[in-house]
């Protein structure tokens, strides 16, 4: 019986072009993140199960996580999240780091999860955090990250918005309404208001707190906190202008302690929350250290590549490799020597070994998208001099490798 | 009671140094495979556990995977390696992907290993691979890489080896000597051969195969196969000199077809396999597609790590952060405000946010080892010219910020 070549559910296979795709997003999340001083770090995949337990959403851990039992007798768990793990890191090292730490990281997280537009059961996640800042000018800075980030891919204001509110101020308020079920509970389904319909919303709060009614019309109404404020007036002044406070921003995690973001996608065909995060600053303390005020959030790939494909915001990404040769008979040891030559010279070059005919090795270097063929014969090492082929344009001309690798070079 | 900050064991924890050194190997790694016209692609980290099981190491699956059943009853496996994944990738797009079929990729692995140096349960593994050549003009290519990758980072022809041996030559004597147990097991054995003592080796070879004798002298004997000479004599009129036939060299995964080969540390603290690879003809055709004749090797990161370390070849690398700003009072905002405007101008700058004194914020800047700070008091921020301090050179100018741009570009 033949193997089957799909691929375990929820994941994906990159090919180049995909790869090539996830590349060019996450290199230009590494530039702006370390445009504004963060460094990037990566933990492990697997992680003890006692981590995640402990403070994070129970919803992802009892009902979404890949946990099981190592040979060992250890319950371990693929990290569905980051933030666990880089308050464990920090913790560890507490006393040797640099306050304000600034850490990022880009690790692939795993949550088993029906299929959904969005998402999958392995997923990358950008995650950014800044460690031991109190004040809100930590999320001063998150605000002007974020804003940079949606910059560099050319996304406009108008394309996306920052929603903010107190997750501290939000806590009062559900105590004040009287809860009936837990806290997490009401979070929960507070998190869920803009996928709800009004009547439903409003019949499930009335099953989770006293005084639903009051608690519904501090959610519906604008007004913000003093540090909400603070924190808006800040970056509009900034030149981010496309915020404001919104009082059902919940955000699933169990960690945050105060402001809480969400970065809406405003486009109509994908109008919803693209990705967030807070501020937490109960997390690294749970490692029996002193703890550290933290802010940070996490940004998907699935979600934010289907942000910028929406919005057309995605370049036209070419093959890395610049130049193919062609042996036209025995010559490929030859032509290997040649495409050396190349290398040295900074080109990428790839040497067609098939044995096939001409047209046949063209048609390849065609479907590999690589402009360039260069045809080596045993006439061609003799002389030295090569023909040259722009499959785009069909120009030729015959030239040395240098004056090859020069041609090739400027344009 | 606290939680651990332990991470979970054979793992590693990559904060911003160790992750400067990954990024460092890993990107010279994606330049040389990329100047050979190599491009990467990614698979998923769980598999369905059938694609291990059917061909690639008994030993590895059985004994060494993390494999579990997933919440819908799947039985599901964290990869080990990657070749079955790039198999069953280049099987599923058979008739799009153009031949010769040049892939890379650095995926982690993960195998339930004791721990001992060289080995851990997480690692990465650069992955290259050559489809659709069936002659030695793909092993050939692969010499070439080797030799091109160890260049790269400055590693000269003394310090390590290339050895080649034929597995369908070695599985013939092996028949030829009478089978007593399994060609899988007598292969392992014959892997083991560099690490056992002679007494030990040939007392294990006797319970294995009928005539020990006439298979060890095949064993300790040079003499190589027609292919195999062609092979190392092209090498070397290619100028990879450190290359000769071991029939020893066995490889621990079953699906090898035909020529195997190891690099090996010759460094005497280190001397042992660094990594290794070679044909396998028979995979893609698992997956009932027409077979894909395939060459390719796999390059731990912990062992080659190890090499660089043993040789003294890692650089010495430096923060991505040109610039640390210290806000004096409070103007934090218009600090914040002075760093957009450098990362416009192209520097990576980091703000100090803690509040602290201005000596403790130098100390932080010496801590992450950035190298130019720039005060910020209300002063400054009105006159526009701000003091830049080399905390190297201890040397201080006051300039604007386009001419701090200028020098610290330059420096």
């Amino acid at each position: 019986m033949s193997l089957s070549t799909q691929n375990y559910k929820g994941t994906r296979d990159f090919y180049p072009d995909e790869m090539r795709l996830r590349k060019w997003m996450f290199s230009k999340w590494r530039e702006v993140m370390e445009s504004f001083g963060y460094e990037e770090y990566d933990g492990p995949i697997l992680e003890s199960l006692d981590l995640f337990t402990a403070k994070t959403s129970e919803e992802i851990v009892n009902d979404q996580s890949f946990n099981f039992t190592d040979r060992g007798g250890r319950r371990v768990i693929m990290r569905p999240e980051m933030t666990p793990t880089v308050s464990r890191m920090v913790a560890k090292k507490r006393q040797e780091l640099g306050y304000p730490l600034r850490l990022y990281s880009i690790p692939n997280c795993f949550r088993y999860e029906r299929q959904q537009r969005g998402r999958l059961r392995e997923f990358w996640q950008l995650n950014a955090d800044i460690f031991g800042v109190e004040g809100v000018q930590a999320e001063f800075e998150m605000m002007l990250l974020i804003n940079k980030l949606m910059e560099s891919f050319g996304a406009t204001e108008d394309m996306y918005e920052i929603r903010i509110n107190s997750r501290m101020f939000l806590d009062k308020r559900i105590a004040e309404a009287g809860v009936k079920t837990s806290l997490p509970e009401i979070t929960r389904l507070i998190d869920a208001f803009e996928k709800l319909e009004a009547d439903i919303f409003t019949q499930k709060l009335k099953d989770q707190v006293e005084d639903a009614e009051k608690l519904y019309s501090f959610l519906t109404n604008d007004g913000g906190t003093a540090e909400g404020d603070e924190l808006i007036n800040k970056a509009k002044k900034a030149g981010v202008k496309n915020i404001r406070f919104v009082p059902t921003i919940a955000r699933g995690f169990e960690y945050y302690t105060d402001i809480v973001f969400e970065v809406f996608d405003k486009n109509p065909d994908n109008n919803r929350s693209m990705f967030g995060g807070g501020r937490y600053d109960g997390l690294v303390g749970e490692f029996g250290v002193d703890p550290v005020p933290t802010v940070g959030f996490g940004m998907g790939d699935v979600t934010f590549q289907n942000f910028l494909e929406t919005n057309d915001l995605i370049d036209d990404l070419k093959t890395e490799t610049d130049l193919y040769l062609i042996p036209i008979g025995e010559v490929e040891s030859e032509t290997q020597a040649i495409a050396q030559d190349l290398r040295t010279k900074g080109l990428n070059v790839a040497v067609d070994l098939s044995g096939k005919k001409l047209d046949k090795q063209i048609k390849t270097a065609e479907k590999k998208g690589i402009n360039n063929v260069v045809f080596v014969g045993e006439e061609e090492v003799k002389s030295s001099k090569y023909k040259l082929k722009n499959l785009n344009t069909g120009k030729e001309v015959v030239a040395s490798l240098d004056e090859i690798s020069k041609i090739i070079s400027t344009t």
